[in-house]
């Protein structure tokens, strides 16, 4: 039997390609390695310049050289996956991983590095995230100097913090949250109170039984009765030497989840509990000694915006999780399928990776990871400079446009890739047959906590709806406004009319059309898509108040086949286009296959929307349809022939897929066969043998 | 706080529909069902009639009395969870559920009952099913007299069984199996033998831990070294005294799966084990004494079809299966869906099922799912026909024709339901947000047990292609035979140029198209779908043929937008018709709202074949898509006032769904609280709290 062996990452520093990433071990996956057009090492450093390789690699050494990470986790107790959880979280810190001069110089690596935990293990991941930096961004921006002391006291281990803000009865209506904050001058105090059970913080990770102190969003009165809304306040919840709760202070652990349960979410109720005055975070609005409330924003819904912008970062990430969980599902499907044979004609039976079939499950997800992790990146450094601008820049009308546009982007983008992942996942799932639904296969925790993002920071229809109000609002005042937002997403809106006319009478298309081609029509089809919705929802909630609807009703009847559409082409838009700028600035050898994956990908979503192309006019031709038909089969047997390569330039090491199906070396059998001989007891006799014995007879059977 | 109550099942016996169906409790879910049009428990007697529901009650009632079925297995370890299913299987049989006679009067029983144990447990029902039923059902089926012996000692629990087929590198090709059995004339026995790991048998339920005895599929090898081909063997595997494997047996548990993991399943292999020559399952091919090998099948393609044959009833059942984890699913989403309250014009907030995106995610899997109920229903009767006539009748030819059809409708009946299954779960789940992602909501199991449902007994994709194969075959020849399938699911094809022909010019329907209409045009656009893509698959095999493909290739690349969809719009045009004939038989009171369902059931899967219809030439006008979303939306609207009914009708006691969102009383929040409060250890410190704590300093923060 052929011997195994385990692919792991390269050098931590310097800039030598052979150093940074090790060669990949021979075996079955040669085949198709040696077929591919273009060298898998170029294509890495197309992804990720040397500097983030190595910093990658650090990490992942890092993760494959202490036990602690090698610990399974199949059989543990819920307690028990918290504890590992908290163990490797802790080892995290005791090496002082990430030093901040790193974190702050480039606020990207931050995002990287928890990336690359989340790769490893998100519940992991989000316990860091939670516990520290989600604190301290809400001190820092929303807090003042009087509450830096606690982001020191974070950094040195002395307390652990928590964010609350959803209720048990109100998670994406934020502004409904009825938990209490009232001001007594007598005390000097704020009185949090939570009236019942429905207002129960709930849903906060590392509350049910880790974090000593609560960011708590409450509504503020004053001590004349009047409401100023949600404000964050600084909560002592549990006392760091006992881990018993306050009083006034029930917390309740959240139980099992579907998946991330390693993560310790909690429940908090307050029985008037008393927080000094100075815990407000006063950045946004304050009260005096005397009771009286200040607020630099005139208007309220403004300071409301500014306390939940801080939240938005999370979507941003998001988009990225996505496309880690995408890499690692078709990273295991991929190779698996190039090594599993099944039929064949005569006694010679094909991998199934070769079968159009196979080809048309995973490929055009193969593609979108591509496209998607373009579009991260590019929306990460423009969020960057975002924040950058936000610090220096004096121009407010730039910031509030720059802003509007990060919002709608965001609030599209992880809906795409939520959802992008969750289906691929499942396909990669299934595309393995009956081996994909073994534990060791790795499709599960990959499901099972990618899942949280379709309904976290935001549900994803809800968010969509962030997205096309924007839309929407820029539609009616196109001609001056589409070309000023500094990310240029919708600049094509002002000539949103002479689209509009456009009527494509034959296919636009031939059989013999180039990628580049494709390309370009699957960007048009997009762009009138985005025109077309844009007018067409615009009727409709017209048409709905001219039927008696208020705006609140008109715009919920107005969602389905028109704005929700109309949000997710419009990011489609977007991640086709980022994508097909990134391949002008591609090695000359990548640019090919790169560009049939942007082909791939257009078309794979552009098929979604035929019926709205044929509905608008666009489209009238029925031969269009077999034209996309055409390209997307011809583009998947083309891919056939690289898929191995794509994915094994964005495979993460075999000990942090954690995959027996989906290993470098492409020893499927022998990976599978080793991981269930060693389980612990898989030959034993079950610990119950004797009251499961039999009814023997004395005549043996 | 409103108090809360458990909804259980009624009378065991009679037909007092008030005693069998016992009244709902009151609560918040009132506003919603008395606004329905129709009378619930009417509606639950169209699904079943009265007989049934009281077996189905005796069954829910002796699961809920019970305390075994009352443990909660969130925290077990695979042991732990592998020895409950096993006690709990036990118990069934201690109490003599079924009663044979009862069930070999209605083979439907037998079903029914592995149903109702599958709402309470899929693992439970697996691992019951496999220990004794297909065991039986093997034997019986390719056994002879001598083989019954072990049906009575598996009925007195002296033996195990398990059901040995898929290898680890083969499983759908199952000619390609490579174990061995040897005849050996000196011993008058076969030897059986797996060459490599590759060829273990594998996934075979109760092999891990539990079966002594295994029917194991092997390549017959008379001495003269001629193989004639797959036959099952009765293998002794495991001590029933001792649970050790026998000498020459490897016997290695898979370890966790994503889902039914009280099921053990394993890994055999043999090294040169004997077993006599009398453990042959000898039905269709025999070897005497002398080493000759006699079959009453000319043709071992025949012979090899009769015997997977027996399998096939795993196909109709799975269908069922299906449908229960749909029903269950939407149980939860939609009772949810009307409790909770999120937004609203000013203050008042509306139940989320007031939006109109929420209907348009769950509504059209409801009219699905009353769609597939009915189709399950349907087909579990004309099987049961086939299997009698297959007793009875001499009627070769007929029973052919009832045999091939049998065959083309379960293999892409079990992908459309699966599927559904796997795609309705996840919007419910998705559809309650983040308490949707509660273990305690019930989504995570249903998720995990569905999801074997979609690769096991022939990957979906693999199933439909058995369908397709059927149907291009009798395209050929369509003039002669369509007419003649017993079932008369393809019996339009005689007809299908005359169907081809059509075009649509306008919209086949207009904004006042009433829901039978709409039934109409969908299934005649369903039919002249299956007819087009007869047409045109068989075009594109000709074309690769004379492009130089072996018909091997050729059919596999002319799957996609293909022979696959041509399998799955042959299944979606017969749930739609049978649920319209199924209909007509129904109560006055029921129709109006069946009907709503039928005609939603039919849009929402004819637009997902819309651009096909535009190529093809049926639809030329745009307008056509506009009609097809306007009826989506006005038929999710109509609905609103019957979801909740509709969902009590089939929706199992609360006992069974075991969701803390959808009890019967509507109690979303109170249940919510008692199941956090009440879990074990929820509100206590961590175990390891003192290594958790902080570095607290002198001054307290």
């Amino acid at each position: 039997m052929e011997t195994t062996s385990r692919y792991s990452a390269g050098a931590e520093s310097g800039n030598d390609i052979d150093e940074l990433i090790n060669d990949l071990p021979r075996g079955p996956l040669d085949r198709y390695r040696n077929q591919a057009s273009f060298n898998w090492k170029t294509m890495k450093l197309h992804l990720d310049p040397p500097d983030v390789i190595a910093f990658m690699n650090r990490a992942y050494n890092f993760l494959e050289r202490d036990p602690i990470f090698h610990i399974d986790d199949d059989d543990l107790t819920l307690e028990e996956q918290r504890i590992i959880t908290y163990r490797r979280m802790r080892r995290l810190d005791s090496d002082n991983f990430v030093d901040e001069s790193e974190t702050l110089m480039d606020m990207r690596k931050a995002t990287l590095f928890l990336t690359i935990l989340g790769s490893y293990s998100w519940s992991l991941a989000t316990r860091k995230a939670l516990l520290e930096d989600f604190f301290i961004l809400g001190i820092l921006g929303l807090g003042s100097a009087h509450h830096y002391k606690y982001i020191m006291a974070l950094k040195n281990n002395e307390i652990g913090g928590c964010f609350c803000l959803t209720e048990i009865s109100h998670g994406t209506n934020s502004r409904a949250m009825r938990t209490e904050a009232v001001f007594d001058k007598n005390t000097q105090s704020f009185i949090i109170h939570t009236p019942d059970f429905e207002a129960a913080k709930c849903w906060s990770g590392n509350l049910g039984k880790t974090a000593t102190h609560a960011l708590v969003f409450a509504q503020l009165y004053t001590p004349d009765g009047v409401c100023h809304g949600l404000h964050i306040f600084f909560v002592p919840i549990r006392d760091p030497r006992t881990f018993m709760p306050y009083p006034g202070v029930t917390i309740v652990d959240m139980g099992h989840k579907l998946g991330l349960n390693g993560v310790d979410n909690g429940v908090v109720m307050f029985d008037h509990h008393s927080v000094p005055r100075e815990n407000l975070l006063n950045r946004t609005g304050d009260v005096t000694p005397d009771g009286i409330y200040k607020t630099p924003f005139k208007d309220p819904n403004k300071r409301f915006g500014a306390s939940l912008g801080n939240l938005s970062t999370g979507r941003v990430g998001i988009i990225g999780f996505g496309v880690i969980n995408i890499k690692k599902a078709l990273t295991i499907a991929v190779r698996y399928s190039a090594v599993r044979k099944q039929f064949g004609p005569e006694n010679d039976e094909f991998p199934v990776i070769e079968y159009q079939m196979q080809q048309w499950r995973l490929f055009p997800y193969l593609a979108a990871v591509y496209a998607l992790d373009n579009f991260a990146k590019a929306f990460n450094r423009l969020f960057a400079n975002f924040r950058i601008e936000m610090l220096n820049s004096s121009d407010k009308d730039r910031l509030a446009l720059y802003g509007q546009e990060v919002h709608g982007l965001s609030s599209a983008g992880k809906p795409l890739s939520g959802w992008l992942a969750r289906d691929c996942i499942q396909e990669c799932r299934e595309a393995c047959g009956g081996h994909g639904y073994l534990k060791c296969a790795g499709f599960g925790d990959l499901r099972n906590d990618n899942d949280a993002n379709c309904t976290y920071e935001g549900d994803n229809n809800v968010l969509l709806q962030q997205t096309s109000n924007w839309l929407i609002s820029v539609w009616g005042k196109r001609s001056d406004m589409s070309a000023k937002y500094p990310m240029g997403t919708i600049d094509y809106l002002d000539c949103g009319d002479k689209l509009m006319q456009q009527t494509w009478n034959g296919s636009p298309f031939s059989r013999s059309s180039t990628d580049q081609e494709i390309v370009s029509v699957c960007k048009e089809a997009m762009r009138w898509l985005v025109c077309w919705l844009c007018e067409r929802t615009t009727c409709e909630l017209t048409a709905q108040i001219d039927a008696g609807f208020d705006t609140f009703m008109a715009k919920n009847n107005s969602q389905i086949y028109l704005a929700r559409t109309l949000s997710l082409a419009y990011v489609i838009q977007v991640v086709i286009s980022w994508f097909e700028d990134s391949i002008k600035e591609a090695d000359l050898s990548l640019q090919p296959v790169l560009y049939r994956m942007c082909a791939l990908f257009g078309l794979s979503q552009l098929e979604k929307y035929i019926p709205q192309l044929f509905e608008g006019g666009l489209v009238k031709d029925g031969t269009f349809v077999s034209m996309v038909h055409h390209h997307i089969k011809r583009l998947c047997g083309e891919m056939l022939k690289d898929a191995v390569a794509l994915v094994d330039a964005f495979a993460p090491p075999d000990f942090i897929l954690r995959s027996a199906l989906g290993n470098a070396d492409g020893q499927v059998y022998q990976h599978l066969k080793t991981t269930m001989f060693s389980a612990p007891g898989a030959m034993s006799r079950p610990k119950h043998w004797k009251e499961m014995r039999y009814n023997v007879p004395s005549s043996k059977l």
